[in-house]
């Protein structure tokens, strides 16, 4: 552990560290502005004893590496005195809003009150709210990533896509401004010391978000719902429009009355953003192909909700909200968290077993 | 081959030998006033060697049962000379609108103009258009099933959910309505003089139609997309609540607008339709399990346009409708009548590949 004598370097603490964490944690350490601890869960005994296996896009084959420091638990920094306060936590995991424990729960011990920015690199709408609920005294900055980078067997990553981050300051009502920007600078230029990566500082938050959301909110999940790559959605062309395009007008009018202008060019681009040849499974299409929960609420409840809020309508958005949900509940199913029983007592849609053949 | 002398019994052909065709065949031959003739395709060579064998719930256990005959392929009553004109060629094949060919291009070879009764025991509206606008001189009927029946290994068909069929006349705008009536009425005599079976006339067609429209466009939509049987929808309350009752509303509001009262409790009705202890998967989700087509255009499409024509509000109705499509896509991919080309040259939404990461 070093002292701030001993180490100039801002001192990080990554929690997720499957390929968007693992290629954070690399390029921190190789810009040697930081010094990085990674918590690592399911590959921690992997990483321990052989480093990580990268083969990445932007740097080349890396076998054995690790940073700093990794640990299989999120260190309690009000106990482990030892611990020198983390500049930084970096939050890579999926943010599945409705699942326990939350974010802000998993990272609270890592937290020092009044000093720690927690920089969420993370999809969706909304995600600050509870950690600045949470964490009222400290910076939250915003990370929108459009790395290609999965972890396959334990410690493996493969980095195919460019990384490109973006960076602008959530607003924190508790602290000034000033501090929240100028530590979502500091981060910029700590990441972007990497060579080969793009980590660009973007004041408005909120267009950075929304704009991702264009995809996020269609591609992604239908590409959840149909079991489909986006290459054969584009082939049947009536996906694109009778799905795809419906639900980026949607989230291109919630926007607007959010406040945020996204041009109508931006939807063009987007119906092409991936390369055609590479027939991509979006990430909650690769993530329920493997069981795991899907982040289906910040991706598109949080819009949904701003929609309705703001009384624009979002028909599309609204049915696509109810399949995802719907397939969550099958993940909670399988991971035995919901307990169909056999008879119907005592449920809401239960009873009353009226037969179909005599309606 | 009788002749009408030898035979006072109604000649009948059925299209379609699955599990509702056979009973249909089984009950009109064993009701004593139909000679039946059963059209087989996957599972002829199955049929005449061994007959069928039928666990039936109405009829009970039935071992190597043939009717008065079978046939591999459609007779062509207008060459084959030794035939009797057909009174009545019942269709109980799936009926899906987006492949060729169509029910009336299969059954033309059988059908004697100004003679043959058409009976369409399918689900879905307006699927008598395109076989009036074929045959403008033969009454066309509309059969209704609550049969529960399908056939596993060939010839094996398990009959477990009671026989009802509720029959009337289609309108054929060519013929008297007298005509047509009759011809229904009669085929409600031939098949319910079988024991055990619940054949009913109902004037009002329409009504039967969006009534059943109820469920086949709510459950065995959704139930398809989300590959789930109708009980977890009913334990997960959101998937009622979110998709399964705003579809029904929606059919309720069209069928109001084309003249058609469907009682609000016929809602709750129909939510509670299906055995809770069955978890029964509905027809179009066993249709997509086995890599069959799904009748989704007369299904959702049909009722859709109805709605938008009429100009009511049908928001759900049309998203289901676009993943229904997806999924149709899919299955003919799968079977090879869509190719997907490996790189995006000529396709509405192939170039311009602008990449993700720099959008």
């Amino acid at each position: 552990m070093g002292s701030l004598a001993e180490s100039p370097k801002a001192n990080v603490l990554i929690v997720g560290s499957g390929g968007v964490g693992t290629m954070a944690a690399y390029s921190l350490e190789k810009g040697g502005k930081a010094r990085v601890t990674a918590v690592l869960r399911s590959n921690f005994a992997a990483v321990e004893k052989n480093g990580f296996q990268i083969n990445s896009l932007d740097h080349g084959n890396i076998q054995g590496w690790r940073p700093s420091e990794i640990m299989n638990s999120i260190p309690d920094v009000s106990k482990q005195h030892n611990i020198r306060p983390y500049d930084y936590v970096v939050v890579t995991t999926k943010n599945i809003a409705d699942v326990s424990p939350g974010v802000s729960e998993i990272i609270a011990p890592a937290i020092s009150p009044g000093h720690t920015t927690i920089a969420l690199v993370q999809n969706g709408l909304n995600i600050e709210r509870r950690v600045i609920e949470a964490f009222p005294s400290n910076p939250v900055i915003s990370g929108v990533s459009f790395i290609g980078a999965t972890e396959g067997p334990k410690g493996t990553i493969k980095h195919d896509d460019h990384d490109v981050l973006i960076v602008g300051a959530f607003k924190n009502p508790n602290i000034s401004p000033d501090v929240s920007e100028t530590s979502a600078k500091r981060f910029v230029e700590l990441y972007g010391s990497c060579a080969g990566i793009d980590c660009m500082y973007e004041p408005d938050v909120k267009f950075t978000r929304w704009r991702k959301l264009l995809y996020n909110s269609s591609y992604n999940t239908v590409a959840t719902i149909l079991h489909m790559d986006t290459s054969r959605m584009r082939v049947s062309e009536h996906i694109i429009d009778d799905l795809i395009r419906p639900i980026m007008m949607e989230i291109r009018a919630a926007a607007a009355a959010a406040g945020v202008n996204l041009p109508l060019e931006l939807i063009d681009k987007m119906i092409f953003a991936d390369t055609f040849e590479a027939f991509f499974k979006p990430s909650m299409l690769q993530d329920i192909e493997r069981g795991n929960y899907i982040e289906f609420e910040n991706i598109v409840g949080e819009p949904l909700r701003e929609a309705e809020r703001l009384g624009v309508p979002a028909p599309t958005l609204r049915v696509v909200y109810g399949m995802l949900r719907g397939i969550q509940w099958k993940v909670r199913e399988a991971k035995g968290l919901v307990k169909v029983p056999t008879s119907p007592g005592g449920l809401k849609y239960g009873g009353a077993n009226v037969k179909r053949n005599v309606t």
